[in-house]
C-alpha cells in the first residue's frame, strides 16, 4: 500500500531518531523525502518546480478544495495515531471532500508546516502514508510546500475533475427526496467518547471493538466511488461528507438547500459497537452518533425513483416542506435535536468530548 | 482595487478592534467574511460547498502549486506591513508561481490557521487583500480552509492552465541560450538590509527612496503578464520566479538544467537606491543582490534568436558548457559567488539578515 508509485526506500540515515528537519534543511528534505516519495510517471511536472503540470480530462470541470488537520487531533492526544496514519489521514479528508461533490480525483498537494525540532524519521514516514492515502484512491502527490513554523501546521489541497452538470452540491435537496447515507454513523463520536472518557475512568470493551474503535479514530475512508456512482447516476440531489458531526452536516444541508429533514430514528444505521460505548458509559446515542465526529461517509438527498441497491446508499429519512431545520421522528412523534456539532475558535476537541459525555 | 468583485462593506462591528476569531466562531466567519469576499460570478460553485468547481478550458493542462509565507514576515518585524498587503502578500507569491510556469491563473484557495485571540478586524482586512491580489490578475478566490491553531500559518494554492507543450521548466536551457530577467533584482534585499540594518545603526535615506524600499517589501508585483509572453514566444527554454534570492534560484536552474552559467556584472540591472543601501551600510552589492530576497521576479534562459524587445526582458549572462555552477564575469575574468540563499530550517530570517550585513 505504502508508495505505490515510488517504491521508495527509507534511507538509513533516518534510523537515527534524533535527527530534525534543521539537521537536513528545506531543499534537502524535498530531495531526499518529498520528491522520490511523490515520484509518479503520470505527470507532466511534478515535485521540483515552480509548480506542477498535470493532464486534464477535456471538457471536463475542475473541482479543488484546500483542508488542514487539527494540531491536537485527539487520536495523537490519545497515543493512537501513529505517523504513517497520521500522513494518510491528511490525504484522506482531503480527497473526501472532491469525493463529495461527486469528483474523480487527479491529485493531491500537501503544505507542511513545522518547527526545527520535528523529526525526519517521522517526516518520512508521515509523508509515505500521505502519499499511500492518495494510491487508495489512484491519486499522485503533485507538489506542495515544506517550511518553518513555530507550531506544527499541516494542510493540503486535492483537487479532481466531473462532467459539466454532474457536480452534487448541498443546495440541490428537495421535497419528496430521501436522506441517504453511505455507512454507518458515529464509529468516530463513540471512538471519541471511548477512549477520551471510558478508558479513562477505567471501564473497556473487548480488544476486537477496541480495535474497531480505533479504526475508526485514525482510518477514516473517503467514499470516493460512491460519490462518483451517485454524481453519474443523476438522481443524487445534494451531498456532502460528515467531517464535523451527522448533525452539523445535516444542518449545513437544510441551510443550503433551505429545506427541513426529518430523520427517522430506526432507519439510522448504527454498528453495536457504537451502542456497547453508549451502553458503557450510560451516554444517549443521540450524543454520540449527532456529535462531532469525522465519519467520512457521504450524507445528501435523492429522488423518490432512485434505484437504491445499486447505489450502495441507505436511507434514513425524507425532505419535507418547511423551515430549514433538521429534525427526529420517533415512535411517531417529531423531536428536535440538541447535540451540537464541531467548529473552530469554540474551544478544545478535547474540552467538548469530555463535556459531552462526562456528565451523563 | 479591493475585492472587484464583491465589492463589500465592512461590518460596522469589525470596527471593535477587541473581537477575535473566538467570538464569531469558524462557521461565521465563513459566512460574513470569507464567503461575502470571496463571491464571483465566474464561479459554478465557490466557498461554502465541500469544494470547489471551476470551468476549465479545453485541451489544456492544469498548473497547480501551493505556499505558505512565514509567521515571522521580516516586514510585520519592521512594523511595515498592513493587515491588507499581508493578505495581498500571500495572494501574490502563490499566482507568481503558476506565472512562472507561463501559466494563465484561474483561482486561488487559502488556508488560514489562526489562533482564538486573532482579530475579526485583522482577518477581514487580511482578506480582503488576498481577494485584491487575486483579483489584479484577474483571478477569483474560489475556496480554502479556515481554522484553529495555536500559532498562525497561513498558505494558498494557486492553479491555472497552460496549453499542451507550452508549460516552462526549470530544466530547459541549453548552452548557447542567453540569461534573463524581467526587472531590477536585490530591492527586496536592500529594503532588508536597510530596514534590518541601516535604520538600526540610525542611517537613512530620503523618504522617497525609503518609500520605494519599503513598497519592495510589502508590494511585490508578480510577473504573470511576462510570464505568459515567455511562453507563448517558444523561445523561453526555462523560468523561475525568485523568491529565496538571485543566486539560490540560479543555483536551482542550473542544477535542473544541468548547464553553467555565467552572469555578466555589468549587465546586471540594479536600482540606484539598491546601490546607495550598499554605500550606506558599506556592504558589496553582490552580497545584496545574490543574498536573501523575494523579488518575484522571473529569471531564466531563452534561444539565442528570441526576440528581446518583444519580451520585456533583460539579458546578464550566458549558458555555457560545463558543470552546473553559476559564476561572475567582471572585468573579462570568472568569479565565484559566495553568497547564500534562503531556505527554512536553517535560522530566523532576521539572524540571516543580521549576519549577512552587520559584520561589513
Amino acid at each position: 500500500m505504502s508508495s505505490v508509485d515510488s517504491n521508495q526506500m527509507r534511507p538509513k540515515e533516518l534510523e537515527d531518531a534524533t535527527l530534525t528537519v534543521s539537521d537536513w534543511g528545506e531543499k534537502r528534505i524535498i530531495r531526499e523525502i518529498i520528491a522520490p516519495l511523490s515520484k509518479s510517471a503520470r505527470l507532466r511536472v511534478g515535485v521540483g518546480d515552480d509548480a506542477a503540470v498535470v493532464n486534464f480530462p477535456p471538457g471536463q470541470h475542475l473541482v479543488i478544495s484546500s483542508d488542514k488537520i487539527p494540531e491536537d487531533l485527539l487520536s495523537i492526544q490519545f497515543g493512537l495515531m501513529d505517523p504513517f496514519h497520521h500522513g494518510r489521514y491528511l490525504a484522506m479528508v482531503n480527497l473526501s471532500d472532491v469525493g463529495a461533490m461527486g469528483a474523480k480525483p487527479l491529485g493531491l498537494l500537501s503544505t507542511l508546516a513545522l518547527p526545527n525540532d520535528f523529526s525526519l524519521s517521522y517526516l518520512w514516514s508521515f509523508f509515505e502514508g500521505f502519499v499511500a492515502g492518495g494510491a487508495e484512491w489512484d491519486t499522485p502527490v503533485v507538489g506542495g510546500d515544506t517550511g518553518w513554523a513555530s507550531a506544527i501546521c499541516l494542510s493540503a489541497t486535492a483537487f479532481g475533475s466531473i462532467e459539466s452538470g454532474r457536480e452534487i452540491k448541498r443546495s440541490g435537496a428537495k421535497v419528496g427526496d430521501r436522506l441517504f447515507v453511505t455507512g454507518n454513523v458515529g464509529g468516530f463520536g463513540a471512538a471519541l467518547a471511548y477512549f477520551g472518557v471510558a478508558k479513562r475512568q477505567g471501564l473497556s470493551l473487548e480488544p476486537a471493538e477496541e480495535e474497531w474503535l480505533k479504526s475508526k479514530l485514525i482510518k477514516p475512508i473517503a467514499k470516493i466511488d460512491i460519490g462518483q456512482k451517485l454524481s453519474a447516476s443523476g438522481d443524487c440531489t445534494s451531498c456532502m461528507d460528515i467531517t464535523d458531526g451527522l448533525y452539523q452536516s445535516l444542518v449545513e444541508l437544510v441551510q443550503a438547500s433551505q429545506v427541513k429533514i426529518v430523520i427517522d430514528y430506526d432507519m439510522i444505521p448504527i454498528h453495536p459497537t457504537v451502542r456497547k460505548v453508549s451502553e458503557l458509559i450510560k451516554c444517549p446515542i443521540e450524543t454520540i452518533i449527532f456529535g462531532i465526529g469525522l465519519d467520512l461517509e457521504l450524507v445528501g438527498t435523492i429522488t423518490g425513483h432512485a434505484a437504491i441497491s445499486e447505489l450502495g446508499v441507505h436511507l434514513f429519512g425524507t425532505v419535507e416542506d418547511g423551515p430549514p431545520e433538521v429534525v427526529l421522528k420517533r415512535n411517531n412523534k417529531i423531536e428536535k435535536i440538541s447535540t451540537k456539532g464541531w467548529q473552530h475558535f469554540s474551544g478544545s476537541a478535547m474540552d467538548i468530548v469530555t463535556s459531552m459525555y462526562s456528565s451523563k
